[in-house]
């Protein structure tokens, strides 16, 4: 597994590249793209004026149009990168601009009701092929990308039937020269897997920050003095992007509903036990649990650094 | 906020220190010890002989005994460091031992249910202060332990009513010589506190590892390789040390129960939203969190590091 970016390729992977959002995603792969020549020309927009300014600002793209509909002209791989509600409306504002065997694609974390709500304003000639790249810190906005993101993460692609097989591998060229490795799913597999490792456990860390904030007994000063006990771990997820995750949820209902139906029917389980003084049934999951991490861990998706490398380690 | 452990004391705060239990907390309280000179004397003991053995390697102690009655023999501070649930049974060996004087406490989770199952074996004469550090990494096992792993970080006393004033103090100077922030409140607070912001995290954490690792529909192997959208922070925790774990569940059942209860109230008021489409009320909830992760980070119990500085951050 490579530790960095390749060099700058010498061919570029697309001629004309558009980045439709630029947050923490889409000023990751404004950077990466320049990075490593994946584009002859990178070309950005977002529906946020200061936004705009401040990729101009930091020299992110070579052009930065105020429409959405400019920015896709002439382009060959068109990324949106806004949160997953507002693909639908840009969607339909670009449609009229874009050109015969352009490749559309975005990065939400939702691909089937995405999916749907995209594809009919895609025009014949024009490859939709949706993406997510799975890959994220809790921190949003242009500045907060880097080029690095993506490097050794997975990018998942929901190609439809009948997709072009060739637009389907510039787009996998594309994120491989990212940095990633890709797979290839349906969108109803990819808003499952990610139900499973990223909404519903955002989901319960927004719960559970939202629930110490609202006790009485415990005060707010002493829930953030302890929080090294464990809590602040949750917090992280919980301080991410409140639109990206509220269209998560919005737009991926009926994975979330089912994955949490699971967790709180384990979870009663485990009240049960606690209840009854089950110590070898605590036991027997707080053990199987442990697994887990360690093959995440060996397929080098987490470092094994103790407490996320919180403490400098000082043996002795 | 210090950055790093003070120099070596002139005077020690004991003269004899005898740790019980050399794992994670045990082993790191050695070497702290040690470090900062915290006692003339340092005595260990384990119940298991490959982890005493392993501290005579380390050179963690002064002296290492095979019978936690000889290590607590002169002492002037013992501290007991096994897993809460051991705690009763080690009281009853090593009371006959102990000298008059001496102050006896302990590190564990819980403090309620173990003051009242250690208290009675405390023979008069002794001064019992329970205590607990809130620190830890997910890894166990006296190689797991490191100097500086209380710094900055609180330790929590609740003296029972009564306790002499004097030895509160001289426990209380042990851990601010050991780095920590002391802070005194009664075992039920503590109790409480703790089960918001450790205990029920912990286990919300175990149950998505289990929920996860029970899927049919996604592989194990799917879980493990897009984990970092969000579970592999959870798999951190769910890696602690079993025992201990179940012995904190066991031994705080009521305030857990509680939270617990809270917690799943909570859940289903955003499954609802989720269910009925109520994005303003994720939204709301979704923005008040941030907030709360940026106060632990101003109070320095966390870092700002995105995504736990699991990346190289590489502006442009």
């Amino acid at each position: 597994m490579s530790e960095q970016l390749g060099p700058k390729l010498e061919r570029p992977v697309v001629e004309r590249l558009a980045i439709i959002g630029c947050g923490l995603i889409g000023s990751s792969l404004l950077r990466v793209a320049r990075r490593r020549n994946l584009a002859r020309r990178i070309v950005a927009t977002d529906a946020s004026a200061p936004v705009r300014a401040r990729v101009v600002e930091l020299g992110l793209a070579d052009e930065v149009h105020d429409s959405a509909a400019d920015a896709v002209r002439d382009a060959d791989l068109i990324i949106l990168c806004a949160p997953v509600g507002a693909n639908a409306a840009i969607a339909a504002e670009i449609a009229p601009a874009l050109s015969t065997g352009a490749i559309v694609s975005d990065v939400g974390s939702v691909k089937g009701a995405v999916a749907s709500a995209v594809a009919p304003f895609i025009p014949k000639g024009v490859h939709f092929i949706p993406g997510h790249p799975v890959a994220g810190t809790e921190q949003s906005g242009p500045d907060a990308g880097f080029p690095t993101l993506f490097l050794n993460r997975w990018c998942i692609l929901t190609p439809p039937a009948g997709a072009d097989p060739h637009a389907v591998e510039t787009l996998s060229a594309f994120w491989t020269a990212a940095g990633s490795n890709v797979e290839t799913m349906s969108c109803e597999h990819h808003d499952l897997v990610l139900a499973i490792t990223s909404h519903v456990p955002h989901l319960i860390a927004y719960n559970i920050v939202g629930t110490a904030a609202d006790l009485e007994e415990v005060t707010q000063s002493e829930v953030i003095k302890f929080s090294a006990g464990g809590f602040r771990d949750f917090t992280r997820i919980a301080a991410s992007n409140p639109t990206m995750w509220r269209d998560v949820f919005l737009n991926n209902k009926d994975a979330v509903l089912e994955i949490l139906g699971r967790f709180t029917e384990d979870l009663s389980a485990l009240q049960r036990m606690i209840r009854w003084g089950d110590g070898d049934g605590l036991f027997a999951l707080f053990t199987r649990t442990r697994d887990i991490r360690r093959s995440i861990i060996e397929i080098g998706q987490e470092s094994d650094v103790p407490d996320f490398g919180r403490h400098q380690s000082d043996p002795q």
